[in-house]
């Protein structure tokens, strides 16, 4: 993969970004901001000698490509991609049953960002995006996050069925998210899973959900048709967690 | 309360405007615009003598407050703010025991959209936000909330720490989230109950907390700090809702 410049917006990811050992090439700080965070980013960029330049606010306005940089932008490598093998190497360095996380159609990078920030805490081994239809590792989706990029790895693949059908060989179960489901608290969730999340008007494909072992669908009690798509999957995730615990 | 106009702007949000019965005034569609959600909605439009406006895309943007129009904005009488009364009447007339999200310190109109979808769904009967220090009802948080917003009543109160001295005397227990809480799992949650969510950075106020019954917290497994508001609020939210249909 080529090397490519990627930028990290707003005080958190920045912060997180350092805490989690990426090379930070360049900073650029609003002139005269000094409040906590800000020195905290300073401290850390003296530390790894990155590059400070101090600029105002139009030139800040100008670089961000979300709109929200809170007075820093950080310039690192881009994000790469990890490898599926590497989603399970991490559940077995953990000792732990494989949890990934699968996305079909999901192209809002909140949505993803959001996702990603769900899957690191909910101590899912990573997520799992087709090559088309995804959003990519922008900026906008590290934001999201809040920092969970650095540290929850996200592979790319060319046909997400196929991979479902592989990981199926190395043991993995698959629970795919749908509303005509059977509740999925009378679901068996233990074990090494992957969960299937798709996007709010179209749902899962339908190829991708053939390749399910289980549908599992949210108790819904409410006038409208669906809860929003990173919701949706933190409930399911956290169902995953539940389960595991009384395990 | 003051009538006051309000803009309702996408598909989904002006469609399930109409489905809930609220008055449009006025209906501004993109000019050449045929598919089939337009056509829905031009033909409520119809059924509901509103008077449509043909415009061309130059326009809608201006119009737009959200930036995301989808071709379509309607003009209708703004969201009003129900009484927590009414909330305790929704939960009396359904014939269930009260279930209440009350949000401290939720700023941002996307996290209150999102929070309001979900109580929406989870079968809350209401939510209550304070006046100072929360975002309004506006045109962001109503297409958030993909319509829930026309279902599911918002209080604004004065003072939350007092309405939750009140709402007690009703018989309702309170459950505030923090990470220092006891995993939500291990709580019971059954029966009457306010469930009291705070803001990312911050989480709930300390005079709010100290007012609570119980402190429930999210098992947190990752390398980052918190959970998304909206996300947060759904995994808890969906914690009582397992627990009531346990019961």
């Amino acid at each position: 993969m080529a090397y490519q410049e990627f930028m990290i917006e707003g005080r958190n990811a920045v912060i997180e970004a350092y805490r989690s050992g990426r090379t930070v090439d360049k900073l650029y700080v609003l002139d005269g901001c000094q409040d906590g965070p800000i020195l905290t980013i300073k401290r850390e960029a003296k530390k790894q000698n990155t590059l400070v330049r101090y600029v105002d606010r139009e030139r800040l306005d100008q670089m961000s490509q979300t709109g929200k940089h809170q007075g820093v932008i950080a310039v690192a490598a881009a994000y790469e991609y990890a490898e599926v093998e590497d989603l399970l190497n991490l559940a077995r360095q953990k000792g732990e049953d494989p949890f990934l996380i699968l996305l079909d159609n999901i192209e809002d990078p909140h949505n993803l960002g959001a996702i990603i920030r769900t899957a690191n805490l909910a101590g899912a081994h990573g997520v799992i995006i087709p090559k088309n239809r995804a959003a990519g590792l922008t900026a906008t989706v590290a934001r999201t996050s809040a920092g969970a990029l650095n540290y929850t790895p996200v592979a790319k693949v060319t046909n997400l069925a196929k991979t479902i059908e592989d990981l199926k060989k190395e043991g993995l179960w698959f629970v795919c998210a749908d509303m005509d489901g059977t509740e999925m608290y009378d679901l068996n969730l233990k074990g090494p899973i992957g969960l299937v999340i798709g996007s709010e008007g179209e749902g899962v494909g339908r190829l991708v959900k053939e390749k399910c072992d289980m549908t599992a669908s949210i108790p819904m009690k409410g006038d409208i048709d669906s809860l929003n798509a990173s919701v949706a999957a933190g409930i399911l995730a956290y169902e995953v967690v539940r389960q595991r615990r009384r395990a």
